[in-house]
């Protein structure tokens, strides 16, 4: 007996239906990215895995996916490591490649690669699935959509500037309300000076990135645990609690880091992100959140993070400043900045807020009733003729009961139904019924056409 | 010191430049596939191991990339296999998931997973990329993307004439002149009756498919090897040198196949379809080919294959109908028939022509240059006018010389480049030069929109 077949777990089919819904949010994404000059690239889903490996941290190199080798794989392999069993060390002897985790990385390896080719500033944009073996979970998948907008090769803030007029354009079309947080790496650099702990600002930024979820009190008791004074502890305390307007909170900041020049110069492209994207006008509510670090240790300046208004789901979009994201690969120097859309959340968002317009099922506007071969030839010259002037057009290949293939049109949603039968057919008309309203009239291909368009 | 990085042999990056032509094709293949009503799905790059395995034949099982078990992978794997050293059979051990071979298993399997959901007939399109360990050469790659519709759950030859016509449209569009060739598997069958060998059709066929590359002798001469009579080969010898019109073809094939019901069935078929496909007319040229088989043997009816006339490439479309697709998935009794683009051929071919629209390109359309942090903030109040005009419009991040930004405008090949000095500022205009024609004219944001549009 067969079994019913099935799908590897943390990945999905989508439907008719749902990829009309996700090409929306792809679509919408993909048209703010061109209004902005970037450009796309893609990238191969499998890369070498010494382009992946060590790049994730020590968690990531075991949630890359690797890819077996071809025909004689032990070839290569330690015969002592099977008889330990040491699967971490002999999976990169059978494997040479890897699925792709993120866009961040290949990207880096692309502009080293092609650094001949590239004009810098190079703008570019990538829409591509990435693949994590992380254990499956709601509204985590190990096939997911990443959708990044990166420019390398310029210092200047205002691609920080851009890139949140992005941003808020980008929700302002999906109409997600959302407030986006900003935060300065310096700024976190110049409160680790202030409080006299220069050398621990991971340890700072990884505590204090948990505040909104676990509170103020086990932060410091984390700062705690990962060996800072109570003193230390104690100073960080007003600089967490900075309250007030934007405007308030980036004077009150800058008064409290003026002795950290490091610190004061993250305040100033704060202040110049921030007043330069509101000068133009923003439809999202800008934040600064001096708690925000997004775990990843690799920006170097402005940092970025999206939440949705209405729904609580975590960070939708985020970004930042990178300085040195293509030194891994032996190019040092260029300075980079972008975004990430997490295109399955935003979906999540749309979803439970049911934002979609209208006419997202953009399927078959009409199909043809097929009344037998007569009929159906008739039909197919005035489908050519609809299509022709675009409209979507099917004909119900066989000439079943009118039950069987009005149950078809109903169950696709199809907007008009078309009818040529023997009388059309002699007036070269069709008989067409609008199916919301029931209405039907007598009409030529173009008069069907004008109606439905 | 740090290597150059690289990519896996057999994949490629796309550049903006290759992205744009290449989205030209899946667009136009998109569009078409939407006017005819066909509906998108999607499903994993994984799929589970048993899901491809046995589905694509000996040689197909070894070219599946197959994905390494995440943890303990040597778990379930038998000590003795590995000593032997016996891969193909410790591959299924250590790996229970693998990519996408083809666009049709999974279709298959999707449609046996949902067939509660989906509404029959079921006419879907997926353009997605496929992943192959072939060795790679000129125009095979190990990462191609496929363009397929099928519908399944409809006998009708509607389904076919249909399809015609959609790779005609698609190529009339691309601007490709093609042939495309048509055969039933049907008259197969017949031919083999016919010549008193019914029971070696694949040997049959399989031989004759090659008639094209090798040359009449070479065929007639593995028949023989594969342990056809003599008497036989004689008799296939009119058959396939039958010429003329494709009427003429077809009414020789149906006195030649008079005696054989199912031969007979296969040529009524043959003339169904072209007959309905003509009528409706045509760019293509259809031909009649019966050493068509397409090495495949899941077809059961029509046989679809298409071959540009203006470039020596091999297949760039091809399909077929078959009866039995989800059989192996214990779902038996859908008839299906789908025909698949080959992107990258069709990539190959336009490129070969030069056969790209002269907006392929479709990049940002106007630069703006930066003089400075009150010209660039007056710029990006202009540039939102422009993008909420739909123009695509980027500033150079820096306030550098001249001289470069302008080569930056250059070498990306934007259409028009805008200045915004103190006078411009002064007057909310902007100077715009035609980078074409090197004619330039001061403007407002309104009027500019005008123009570029």
């Amino acid at each position: 007996m067969t079994m019913k077949p099935s799908i590897p777990k943390g990945t999905r089919d989508f439907s008719p239906a749902e990829m009309a819904k996700r090409n929306y949010i792809f679509d919408t994404i993909r048209e703010v990215f061109r209004l902005f000059g970037y450009n796309p690239i893609e990238t191969p889903a499998m890369e070498n895995l010494s382009t992946l490996m060590g790049k994730y941290g020590e968690e990531g190199d075991k949630l890359l996916f690797k890819i077996l080798n071809s025909g004689d794989f032990l070839r290569g392999a330690d015969m002592k490591l099977i008889e330990e069993g040491n699967c971490p060390k002999l999976a990169p002897q059978l494997c040479e490649k890897g699925l792709r985790y993120d866009l961040t990385v290949p990207f880096a390896r692309y502009v080293v690669q092609h650094r001949a080719e590239l004009q810098l500033p190079f703008k570019r944009f990538q829409i591509q699935p990435v693949w994590r073996a992380d254990r499956p979970q709601k509204g985590r998948y190990r096939e997911f959509y990443q959708c990044d907008a990166d420019v390398v090769g310029s210092d200047s803030l205002l691609n920080e500037v851009e890139l949140v007029q992005l941003i808020d354009e980008v929700f302002r079309r999906l109409k997600i309300r959302i407030t986006l947080k900003l935060n300065n790496r310096k700024v976190l650099a110049g409160i680790a000076e202030l409080i006299g702990a220069p050398d621990r600002l991971i340890d700072i930024t990884v505590a204090i990135d948990k505040i909104d979820k676990v509170g103020i009190e086990n932060v410091n008791a984390e700062l705690l645990e990962r060996g800072l004074s109570q003193e230390a502890v104690d100073k960080l305390q007003p600089i967490l609690a900075i309250g007030g307007t934007l405007e308030e909170r980036l004077s009150h900041l800058e008064d409290l880091l003026a002795e950290s020049e490091t610190g004061s110069l993250g305040v100033r492209e704060l202040r110049e992100v921030t007043e330069g994207a509101n000068r133009l006008g923003l439809d999202a509510e800008l934040d600064l959140d001096v708690s925000l670090a997004r775990g990843l240790n690799y920006y170097t300046g402005t940092i970025i993070e999206v939440k949705a208004k209405d729904v609580a789901i975590g960070s939708i979009t985020g970004g930042g400043r990178y300085d040195n994201l293509t030194g891994v690969f032996g190019m040092s120097g260029l300075s980079g900045v972008g975004i990430s859309f997490g295109a399955d959340r935003i979906y999540d968002v749309l979803n439970t807020l049911d934002l979609y317009p209208d006419d997202t099922r953009t399927a078959t506007q009409v199909m043809f009733v097929n009344f037998g071969a007569a009929e159906a030839a008739a039909s197919l010259k005035m489908i050519k003729e609809l299509r022709a002037a675009g409209i979507a057009c099917e004909i119900y290949p066989d000439a079943a009961k009118m039950k069987k293939q009005m149950a078809y049109a109903n169950a696709t949603a199809v907007p008009f139904v078309a009818m040529v039968g023997e009388t059309e057919m002699a007036e070269g008309k069709m008989a067409l019924k609008n199916m919301a309203t029931g209405e039907q009239v007598t009409v030529t291909p173009a008069e069907a056409a004008a109606m439905i368009r």
